[in-house]
């Protein structure tokens, strides 16, 4: 995941984060969800426009609804536990929403790892699972190390391959940190994450060289042209994306993308699986000694000598810390097009927009 | 990890597998290991050598007998388990050599992950952890996914600094096939392993761009100059790395980065922290249906419309077996440098030579 803030030419209107938030429920709880999967949906994607990461918040909110309306995304999942032993679960999401279905494995893990030292929480069918970091951090409050995983459809060149045939899927781990912020790191295993792609080729903005093929699987930097992500690395982040199918999808038996590449249907919904870690520090060390060493690790970091141009040394969740504090005090922007998006949605319900500052144009 | 197999001018003396396993196992018996450790480090480096992963195998030997020399490595380590849950534990490797604590330490987390479905094994205080694929492999023999981590010295520049902040800490995943072999993924958070660039350093060799840092922390193509690896994408990859030091090295106590950091003494011993996982795949469901979803998905990858230029589509591990099948044919090629080290090596305790062909020259 990247983030995706950007310039704009006029000041976009801002909506304060408790009120999209209430926003964001009402248009769930409307669209049949129960109120304590509405709220989850709310923290999430809330949580992710307030980190910057906008790619992953309101934005959403016209494809989630488009598939509950298409049956796609099921907003009264019966969500179940299908195997279990003391340190392991699957969780059958029942084509549930992203973050309701991993919001739940990743509490299930925080549970099992209190006994267990380990909890692993498998999740099989669900629907996009949004901002992996919110999960992780979940864990970290917990005095836990937090790790989430997601495999997805083939948007993804493999290496040597022209076309998507494995997903960007992305990587989460946080720790908690002592008076530092949590460390929170949740990357795709794409060069650059599929949603920046699909600004590009809105913006048809020029993309650099590396970053996306076009549809004849040729690399290209005209990003109106670039329609499948390249993997980290080539092998590494094709092999890691690969290789998280493998221990995800093909652990639930859930193939994802076998399935995909032999019976592409245009239209398909939004498919993953997920899976939620839990390390339970005090099991192998003292938490408090731990959470010290993390301030250590970041300190030491920080004031090493700085490569010429850098002005500051970044340790992994503290720019997006700086976006969410920012935004907490003066609001969300949300762009013009979205937010006419977002009144649509909302007229069909008769849900009230939120309150927001009036864009200055 | 790479590949680092080269072209040579001459044909390389050749070594058959058997003949060399006995080589090592009597060097390193006659360093004071165990007959079973012994045995444990000629399986490790010889299979590196096998797969053509030449920077991991008997290379490593003067290095390491070098390091028992000076105390780094304890050739008779009392691996002792210090915590323990139903899933996890943590093994103090008590300068062990890396072979000799991880292989431990995956048995032991195949054994948790027979009863917990997850077996987690937190390595303590190890040297060099040899090439990690061999124990992810132990746990696919098992019928498991097996994962591996390390947490390494600072050789690897965190994005903005200019020298060693963080390490190239690898990571491997492998899972069973059916009729295919496992997958096996086996890589280093850095844009390219450490072994290759001290390989540049040693030929002078013009590397790629952003391959390396010179000692200034400036970017270098200049392989004589490249002293300090470079992460796999930037934030990415340096994130990675950190998140794994603190998942690894500060849940057992035993910090590296900060100590290395703030104390660096030249000459100081390899040091490493590593944790191997297991994931029982009868926990979750039916092994044999998972290694027949890993034959159709390796299948399906590898028949999809091919890249201009690309003869072959290759899933991970599939180039390393291909060199292991040719290499446990005609035997393992040995450059002259190296055997001369052994030579010396094997005079000390009056070991005799393993048998080989005569290099053609």
């Amino acid at each position: 995941m990247e983030l995706t803030t950007h310039l704009m030419t006029t000041d976009p209107r801002k909506i304060p984060v408790d009120a999209l938030k209430r926003f964001i429920q009402d248009i769930f709880a409307a669209e049949g969800m129960s109120g304590d999967h509405a709220a989850t949906m709310a923290d999430v994607l809330s949580w992710a426009n307030l980190r910057g990461v906008d790619s992953h918040g309101i934005s959403r909110i016209p494809r989630y609804v488009g598939m509950i309306d298409n049956g796609g995304m099921n907003p009264r999942p019966n969500l179940s536990v299908t195997t279990e032993t003391s340190a392991s679960l699957s969780i059958e999401a029942d084509r549930a929403a992203g973050p309701v279905a991993m919001d739940w494995a990743m509490d299930k893990a925080i549970a099992k790892a209190r006994n267990a030292g380990i909890g692993w929480a498998m999740v099989r069918q669900m629907t996009h699972s949004g901002a992996i970091g919110y999960y992780t951090l979940k864990a970290a409050r917990a005095d836990m190390a937090g790790l989430a995983f997601v495999s997805s459809l083939p948007n993804m060149a493999y290496p040597g391959t022209r076309a998507g045939s494995v997903g960007t899927s992305p990587i989460g781990i946080a720790v908690p940190g002592g008076d530092h912020a949590p460390l929170m790191l949740d990357m795709a295993t794409a060069v650059v994450a599929g949603g920046r792609l699909a600004q590009a080729r809105l913006t048809g903005e020029t993309i650099p060289e590396g970053w996306a093929l076009d549809a004849d699987g040729v690399p290209t930097t005209d990003g109106a042209r670039a329609v499948t992500s390249v993997p980290l690395g080539g092998h590494k982040g094709g092999g890691l994306s690969l290789m998280l199918e493998c221990l995800i999808s093909l652990m639930v038996g859930n193939p994802i993308l076998a399935a995909e590449l032999q019976e592409r249907t245009p239209g398909h919904p939004i498919r993953q699986n997920g899976l939620c870690i839990a390390v339970n520090i005090a099991a192998f060390t003292d938490p408090a000694e731990f959470r010290a060493q993390v301030d250590r690790l970041v300190e030491t970091l920080k004031s090493r000598d700085r490569a010429e141009g850098t002005e500051e040394i970044l340790v992994p969740g503290e720019r997006g810390d700086r976006v969410l504090e920012e935004r907490t005090r003066s609001g969300i922007p949300v762009r013009d097009g979205i937010w006419t998006q977002l009144e649509t949605v909302a007229a069909r319900h008769g849900v009230a927009m939120p309150a927001s500052t009036t864009p200055t144009r």
